[in-house]
């Protein structure tokens, strides 16, 4: 197989790279490096524990030198320019995109920003806070502010001239050019493929498009994300409440974005950050991680105190002990599937007030049926287990009872979440669980405290 | 805020749809539905119960029909064809693009696809079967074999009459020329910025780009995934062994790639499936979930059957059965934090043969440090609670244990899993709760039974 050929495998690549760097043969890891696209040396930065990653990043040409520091995830970012002077940070900041710019003007320390904005002419300094003035997560903030712009009137001979003058200035992924009027109000997109494809005596009017929507610049991101994806963009116009084009957000951007909402959503559920340094300092990963714990040995503890207040029932029938964990995490389990399919539906907005009734009803629905399966099947274990059929008749209870709460639960909690402005993918599973354990542990010894003994 | 502009909230739209659909008025549906983009289409069908995504979907237009097949998700899109006729099918697969075409038929019956390739011209026949020839998820699955080509020899103005010719036949998200010599082999590109800003009369060869690597046919489509992200691409050259061109990947299904990659590292946790439809009839979504929580019935059984193994322990200290559920939590969460990040690793490619050892080395740090910290809370909680410093010495220890081996097994397990072909992603949570909680149990009753009765 292809996979197999050195030039094309990230883990080859990185064995080879760390076997440089281990045997200390410095200006081969320098050329190795620097012959990659500074998103495969990124990549490669993050994929290195901290004392490797220090020196390979030493071996970063200048030229690269800034871009690598904005494809990097956050905290390797900041691992990176801390160990950076005023100097080497000012020189990375040169010749990078304006948006990429005040990406990393938001991790840099105030007086260095200060100092980078002095450096910057007139023009681009206004851009830059064009850009700052939105929050980093809004359509304002991904935008690049250097859009090319034409005017309706001209024609496309006009519009070849002017992209034969700008040659190397026309921005990366600049598929489509903007059509603003005198005001600057954004009026429609002129494509290059219809540029190419059409008379150089027609009018821009006359052959632009007008199905690229404007997108506002308070969107957040990750509708301007679904709006992409909806649409297939490769660059979208941004405007302002007044209709005037500001900037132009382009795919390479939306993909990270999408990135970045995928690996919440997964690394959320663990208490992790999407920005985890896999080789973050152990004292680090250890405070942070530290805190999880801790919240989660507070819910154990309620958990505990529950069972706790049944010592006497369980005194007498051990099997109690033994079988309740199995209320629990079928709770647990159950729970976390309709989280799961809730939290996905909140994030792609496909719930709304009235579909979100059909769905707690659905989830309901499975949890009672598939509690009805397994509470049979536990029924019977138990049963023979313990040579006694109500202890089967017991834990057959429970589990409906908690299967069901479950589903309702894993409905209602995600979304009542998001109304409070909670971040689901993060507190949602660990409430989930704290309310499925609590509640199975209870129901189990409490029916058995009354109906047992 | 400009979110509350009713065109531009997804929810918003969607309430307004299903109350139209809810009210009756099919014929302000239908303009309202088909005012969408397909994009847009889909993503409403999505989100909508089946009793009325079957009215909305009658309400589709059929030129917009194929598209909105494509766009939506797999579960979805079953349930779309399985209500659809032959004749209908046949209207669907019309004017589709022949990477989607591809898609689509893979899910289609075995007769209807024979009837579809039997209308298709040879040509585009030829180029549908060379698609299918690879598998779905690879590179040759993901491309569109009707990329435009060019020669290096010709000039310019040659490619411009060219593309004039074509006009309307440029396919979307054209954004390079792939140039090409006379037996097909892929040489380099022509981005069309570089089309519009060079003289008419310089042949191809001498401006075109030799950045753009060929992506062999035989990747899987994570990897074709993490070079356009590296590379910040819109479209790539496919090619086979021969380097000779065979298609091209745009960024709209590089895009897909990403966000199934994401909910699938998500949803596989939980058992479920990233093609997940979320309005599923409740008799096929119980049965899919059954089969989960049938799977963690077992391993929540294996647990029960260790604590089962020290009745006559838990008999004489009842303190056990009441803390015993933190020893096992508390290994659950540390070991998935670490699993988490080594399942992204993998995903990513970031984890070699020589930095895993970095990685076990770290966690395992993290681990003991964290194990001692809450480990040293626990033991003083528990030897207040039970008024017995032997039981806070006793739980403490064991939760050591747990967390130690938590970290060994949240990097080695996923790493072995994917080494052995299994989805980490999938497997992996369960397999590392049933050792956490087995092992948990075991430790502390364990221990228990041996010094402290």
């Amino acid at each position: 197989m292809s996979d197999q050929a050195p030039e094309h495998n990230d883990s080859t690549r990185l064995d080879r790279m760390q076997r440089a760097l281990e045997s200390g043969t410095l200006q081969q890891s320098r050329r190795m490096l620097n012959a990659l696209h500074p998103g495969e040396i990124a990549h490669l930065l993050e994929s290195l524990p901290l004392a490797q990653r220090d020196i390979a990043w030493r071996l970063v040409n200048e030229e690269n030198g800034g871009e690598v520091l904005i494809l990097v995830a956050d905290e390797v970012r900041a691992d990176l320019i801390s160990k950076m002077d005023t100097e080497e940070l000012l020189a990375a900041t040169e010749g990078l995109d304006t948006d990429d710019l005040a990406d990393l003007v938001q991790d840099l320390p105030r007086a260095i920003t200060d100092e980078i904005l002095d450096s910057l002419d007139h023009q681009r300094r206004e851009r830059l806070e064009a850009v700052l003035s939105y929050p980093e997560d809004t359509a304002g903030g991904l935008m690049n502010p250097d859009a090319i712009t034409v005017r309706p009137e001209v024609t496309l001979d006009v519009v070849m001239r002017y992209l034969r003058h700008l040659k190397d200035k026309i921005p990366p992924q600049t598929d489509i050019l903007m059509v603003v009027n005198r005001d600057g109000k954004y009026l429609g997109v002129l494509p290059l493929t219809v540029l190419v494809t059409h008379g150089l005596d027609e009018t821009v009017a006359e052959v632009m498009s007008l199905d690229v929507r404007g997108i506002p610049a308070t969107w957040d991101d990750g509708k301007v994300a679904n709006r992409f994806e909806q649409h297939d963009l490769i660059s979208a116009p941004v405007v302002d409440e007044a209709g005037k084009l500001v900037g132009r957000i382009t795919i390479d951007d939306v993909v990270d974005v999408i990135r970045e909402e995928g690996e919440h959503q997964f690394m959320g559920q663990a208490g992790l950050s999407e920005d985890e340094d896999m080789f973050a300092p152990v004292m680090i990963s250890t405070r942070r991680r530290a805190l999880w714990l801790g919240i989660n040995l507070i819910t154990a503890l309620l958990a505990s105190w529950v069972i706790g207040q049944f010592e006497a029932t369980i005194e007498k029938v051990v099997a109690l002990a033994v079988l309740m964990p199995i209320v629990a995490s079928m709770g647990g389990i159950a729970g976390s599937q309709t989280l799961t399919l809730t939290i996905r539906g909140i994030a792609l907005g496909q719930l709304s007030a009235k579909n979100t009734r059909w769905l707690i009803l659905k989830e309901m629905a499975v949890g009672g049926l598939n509690s009805l399966i397994w509470a049979g099947v536990m029924a019977v274990i138990a049963g023979f287990w313990f040579h006694d059929a109500n202890i089967g008749l017991l834990i057959a209870t429970a589990m409906c009872i908690n299967l069901l709460l479950a589903a309702l639960v894993g409905t209602v909690l995600p979304m009542a979440l998001a109304k409070l402005g909670i971040d689901p993918a993060l507190a949602g599973s660990v409430l989930l669980t704290t309310v499925t354990d609590i509640v199975g542990f209870f129901a189990f010894l409490g029916l058995a405290t009354l109906f047992l003994i």
